[in-house]
């Protein structure tokens, strides 16, 4: 797999516009290593607490998902750290689901301080399986109509 | 950045030879899900586990890197999950520095399961800075004295 | 040492009430075990979060001691689980410091679901100890002056 | 409830013995705060793998236990931390389970130095609850058939 860290998702101009969520988050002491900083182990749940508000806000979340037999397992991830993080500092953790007619959910993540520094960018992929854990091959019914509703601008009030 | 995260570091013919070392790790309950498998949050305690192990064997350790003044943020981290990572199963994890005259460490990871399968592949990069945060622009003298070694074929036990 | 949980910390009626400070907290997919509930282990991380709003409302946050060259490592934790902590819910933790004389911080802790009920209940003690790691046999000026503020009544407005 | 921390477990001079085992654990970078040394919030991992390496020996492990239909969550824990645990030492983790004639786990841990000091003591208390998360008023035949063995000393190779 060939990555391009600033861009990480294919689009094309007819693509709808992602759908984005942020959460605010407080760097805590157990969460600092000894140089005082997040430690870069820890950003993955900084990651997953923004993916998981925007689940929530579309209606995509671990249990919908659960209830229509979907899992939704990380496949890669990716992380650039810029700027550390530091203790007792709020940061803003952001997700953006990237339009994709595929079985996969594709994130990209900011986390910036304050000033509206960017700090860290990333990005996940997630697969969808079937509960033997199979692959879907293409999207299962119950993704299918939430890729028609964010066509439909039917997630407008989420959308960037 | 572009990354091809089959082959991520860039290498002529004439590198040394990556220097490797593995530790062995199992899975504890806390670490699985609700799927019942490794959260993929933690690979990155697994990566710096064999990561340290690493730099232990070499003398390029944390404690040794900072009594010379030199500290070694990840800058790039990036995990491809193949295989799932089950409870109570014993994994073993690989960190293999490859070669740069960079002052910086490219290492790539594998995790693999009792069978050689390989479940999981990653690497990381770290950038050298001064007690100042400051990038180094070029190896500090002890990481040139390692790498001067390394080429010269003192490192020969733990090259893969 | 013998522990009263209900009621850890010995007090008399002329001592100053506790001070108590709140943040919400919700349960991350990545925090959850095998049985769907948060994991035991992760609640160390739910008090610290209260535990360093409180310092915060204080002035007696980790940065402040440290200025004062107070280290604050804690000596016991208990917690005592009574209701699971779900998936995606979010929770009250409570943190209460309670009137010592002595070097140390006794802090009583509470989670609280949304309906109010106690769902875990806990306690930390800390002692302080100066920059060579040696306990203080009795408050530092720093922390004296603190617990003189707490007893003329300047704390009032996070006394519960 | 009373606790005495130094003897959390009453006993009477004909119980069985308790049964003990040791994981050693070296204390990774990312485990360890601004001061440092590991986190207090990471004990609960390393008590983990100590609990979970007894019950395997035992033939009472989280699997086996899930297949008799049993659950063990944990209802209390106490750590009492003596000298801070160094990054990069390697420590010995002991958990040893008490006689009880109860639907419940009592385990008291202690963590050594290579010295052989005793670094941290705790407890950990787990109840056994059935598939539908009710508490076994006593223990259920799977576990009653385990104590069986325990007095009839056919658990002698782990017994201290």
């Amino acid at each position: 797999m060939r990555i391009d860290s600033k861009k990480p998702f294919k689009s094309s101009p007819e693509d709808p516009a992602p759908l984005s969520r942020s959460v605010e988050r407080r760097v805590h002491f157990g969460e600092c290593d000894p140089m005082g900083v997040l430690w870069h182990g820890h950003y993955a749940s900084y990651f997953s607490e923004a993916r998981e508000a925007l689940g929530r806000a579309c209606g995509i979340d671990y249990e919908d998902l659960k209830k229509a037999g979907i899992g939704l397992p990380i496949k890669t991830m990716f992380l650039d750290y810029s700027i550390p993080l530091l203790y007792g500092q709020v940061y803003t953790v952001e997700a953006s689901l990237h339009w994709s007619e595929a079985a996969r959910l594709n994130i990209a993540y900011r986390i910036l301080d304050r000033e509206g520094l960017v700090a860290t960018t990333g990005f996940t992929v997630q697969l969808m399986v079937n509960e033997a854990g199979e692959f879907y091959p293409f999207p299962p019914p119950f993704y299918q109509a939430f890729l028609d509703g964010w066509a439909a601008g039917r997630l407008a009030a989420i959308q960037r």
